[in-house]
């Protein structure tokens, strides 16, 4: 099978043009196919008051009402988007940006109300593997923003991450498939005071007991459970590290694994 | 040569979403390949103040300083490209967004400084065929907002009109392809006042003697010299026209032909 790389950047990232353009350039570089998939950052936030229009979270997770929506919709799949595609196309990289909308390559539904109602989020129920490989045929380096749709023409707040680890399982069954979750840290950290202290290997029995003892906190479990997922149905490398590793500075750590 | 209709829709359209949604319905409905150009609207306009951002004209013509032009990016490319994206998708048409810069689809330079300064409007230097036809052999259909790039990682603000005509020219190579500029009124009027004076048919000839008699005033004169440069290239059927035509229900009023 061919090799296919999923990588997801942060938000943080995003925000810093300098370390976009080493991100990128590292991006490039890799051999194979590859996937971009980019958070939103701040910048959607600090745009909403300027709009007259109320941040609203809840549990520090973000309410995605109508008018927020279009915001989001505007900073992820507008602004930020289309810089890293036309910054990789300067560096000779044939991107392609897509929200879940576009070829309808990730369709979701409004995430169900529980206990609180968050608006216009997205639970992923499908990808459409056949129009990504189809892009990825043309040699088109596809970037995902983190939007995707209901197919009934609603679009919808999506976490990143999961987009990744959801692309990476559909489409493992097509590709050799390594994904990398980015973040700020240069990985999993033992201490969180203690930027080296990263964890080099974390497993399905040292996760559990990494979570029992509070190593492993609130942010990064979610970003844990979509590695697994991945792992789970097929992916060859899951990585949760910082970007050093995209731009080859690093060695990747760590690696997330079954046991 | 299969059929291809490409459909440039203005501003006025977009802002309206009963009127967007009947276009695109009749869009859905053409037969054959099908591309779709849309223009702006006034959204950004009114954004800009908003965020801080004073809106530049001169003599009536937007000058897109780099604010101005991180605004009309993320509406054009995020809010409306992705907006109509879910609602072709909704009507089972497998749409796919686009800027210039992605697949490289559409590249331009940064408008030369003559008289005017228009700060980042880009005039198109090349469309990538390859690229567009490769989608359209994925049956997709490709839906362009007015933002082109430099292959140097520099976005640009650019015409709708001369979009759709470029993307007309390039393609008529290979397919045979319909161009429909759309706008506002039912087509161009002998009598700005009556909407029911479209002129039927116009020609190189009788195009200087409306011009000359001032019957085409200054804003049709370079929708009708796009219309007239996609002929030149080898377009089959050029029309300036109401969105009535794309709806089903008009007569393709006024044709643009050579003689």
């Amino acid at each position: 099978m061919q090799e296919l790389t999923i990588i997801k950047i942060g938000g943080k990232v995003v925000e810093n043009d300098t370390e976009l353009r080493a991100v990128l350039q590292g991006f490039t570089q890799i051999k194979g196919h590859k996937i971009l998939v980019h958070g939103g950052g701040k910048r959607a936030t600090e745009m909403l008051p300027q709009l007259g229009i109320e941040p609203k979270m809840i549990n520090g997770r973000r309410i995605t009402d109508a008018a927020t929506l279009e915001v989001v919709t505007m900073v992820y799949a507008g602004l930020i988007n289309k810089k890293i595609v036309s910054l990789l196309q300067s560096m000779d990289c044939q991107a392609i940006g897509l929200s879940g909308a576009d070829l309808n390559s990730i369709q979701s539904h409004k995430r169900i109300v529980k206990d609180i109602d968050y608006g216009f989020a997205g639970d992923i129920d499908a990808v459409n593997t056949d129009a990504i490989r189809g892009l990825l045929d043309m040699n088109a380096t596809p970037v995902f923003c983190a939007i995707t749709h209901d197919k009934q023409g609603q679009l919808l707040n999506t976490n990143a991450d999961t987009i990744a680890a959801t692309l990476a399982a559909n489409l493992a069954a097509h590709y050799d498939v390594t994904l990398m979750l980015c973040f700020e840290k240069n990985g999993v950290l033992s201490d969180p005071k203690n930027d080296d202290s990263v964890i080099r290997v974390i497993n399905d029995m040292t996760y559990q007991s990494y979570k029992q003892s509070g190593i492993i906190l609130a942010g990064m479990i979610p970003k844990m459970d979509n590695a697994f997922f991945a792992l789970s149905k097929g992916v060859k490398n899951v990585q949760i590290c910082g970007t050093a590793k995209v731009k080859g500075e690093g060695v990747p750590f760590p690696i997330v694994r079954h046991n």
